[in-house]
């Protein structure tokens, strides 16, 4: 039997307001067997780039990412964020130790191609050596994923927080029984956005094709679960879209294949 | 008979111009066996911090960390120059892993105490996991440490990079033959500062004494070199202070016991 393996995506507010990164962390910190936790930090890149007078472009939701906004993308994700959390997690008890795909190679990327869009530094395509994550998750140590990956040839690029969470699920999907959590500060996917307790339950194929049509489903929901379903078909056991203070719980929306 | 390990602490100028720590980098993959490197990065965390409008200020040549500050050298030691180096070290086919000391726990330290003067989030006393280190060093994956620890407590700590180096090189000499070099942009210890080929080849402890009570040696020279004699004297088997293009040659100042 394969052994139980939590993938925990947290974005959003959550991890840029200290209570709320605290209580995480928390829960996080008593999930039982092998675990990542994967974050953003977005708000934070934004704010930090603002106040070095660097204005973020954004097309798509994604972040345009020219030569000194991957300065602050590097410095934000890969430090402020990141070294916070392990820290966080050290005093927890938890033996986490943060990563960008650059750390042991562990996620190479290709650099996007500029075709309509030239979103500059960012990563696709995403490599993930599942031989060192498998080996750390066996000592017990914790990875802390920073949504950074890099090209091998010396640059680091800025990766959505989201699709490393997916792939890195499904790259272990063959060798552990994985669960895969986007948490945020919301309590699932939502029939309507102005109504926080219209949680969809259930969302197949089928119905996300649908919400999408209709209008139900819109703007950075529909990648998060296009990597949901993605993760589905490359054999991850379980995907949840959840709000932050319910991971340890049965609450949110189940995505089924 | 013990492995070699060399340990380089790189610091001043070189890791803040890409030339110079592209150069360094080049250097340093090329060393046989395993190896260590340990950076600075306090210009490049002073220009950020007064881009953020956070004033720097520094007493015996540390800098006052408060709360403000500590965001900033988390950021920029333990993101932006970790992980170019990182990447750069990929790029050049060396297995690099970054780590602050609050990954894996690899050095905790306790937050200084503040007397005549209130340092703030500083670290001191740092206790270096050696385990996880020669785990990491044995599979060929080359550690390059930020100046940064933690308290254990969920706080990250700024803490010297010429210490970290000392400590780290000092708890793997019981393992390893260690080789522990402080490169950066002179040719090693000057007998004249305003003459860059006054080199001094050897310096014993009584020399150093002798230097620091005629004023030849002055300034952060002292802990650098204190931090070398005591390495020496833990075990570590050379320390040389030198030229950062000289890491792969036998120039600069030797430390003797």
């Amino acid at each position: 039997m394969k052994k139980k393996l939590t993938v925990i995506k947290v974005g959003g507010k959550i991890v840029e307001e200290e209570s709320s990164l605290n209580s995480l962390l928390t829960d996080f910190a008593k999930i039982d067997g092998c675990k990542i936790l994967v974050h953003g930090g977005g708000r934070s890149a934004t704010k930090i780039a603002s106040q070095l007078g660097i204005e973020s472009k954004m097309v798509n939701g994604r972040r345009i990412t020219d030569a000194e906004t991957l300065k602050v993308v590097t410095m934000v994700y890969g430090g402020l964020v990141n070294k916070n959390i392990v820290a966080a997690l050290q005093s927890r008890g938890i033996n986490a130790l943060g990563l960008t795909g650059a750390d042991m190679n562990i996620i190479q990327s290709k650099k996007r191609p500029a075709k309509d869009v030239d979103y500059g530094f960012v990563g696709d395509g995403e490599n993930v050596d599942t031989a060192i994550l498998t080996e750390l998750l066996e000592k017990d140590i914790v990875p802390v994923l920073a949504p950074l990956t890099h090209d091998g040839k010396g640059n680091m690029l800025n990766t959505n927080a989201d699709t490393i969470a997916g792939e890195t699920a499904k790259a272990l999907a063959r060798d552990f029984d994985v669960t895969l959590i986007y948490c945020f500060e919301k309590k699932g996917v939502l029939r309507n956005e102005t109504d926080d307790d219209s949680v969809i339950p259930f969302i197949t194929r089928s119905d996300f094709e649908a919400y999408v049509n209709n209008g139900v489903i819109q703007g950075g929901m529909i990648p998060k679960l296009e990597n949901a379903f993605d993760a589905l078909e490359a054999g991850v056991s379980e995907v949840v879209i959840t709000l932050a203070s319910s991971i340890n719980s049965i609450e949110g929306t189940r995505i089924k294949k």
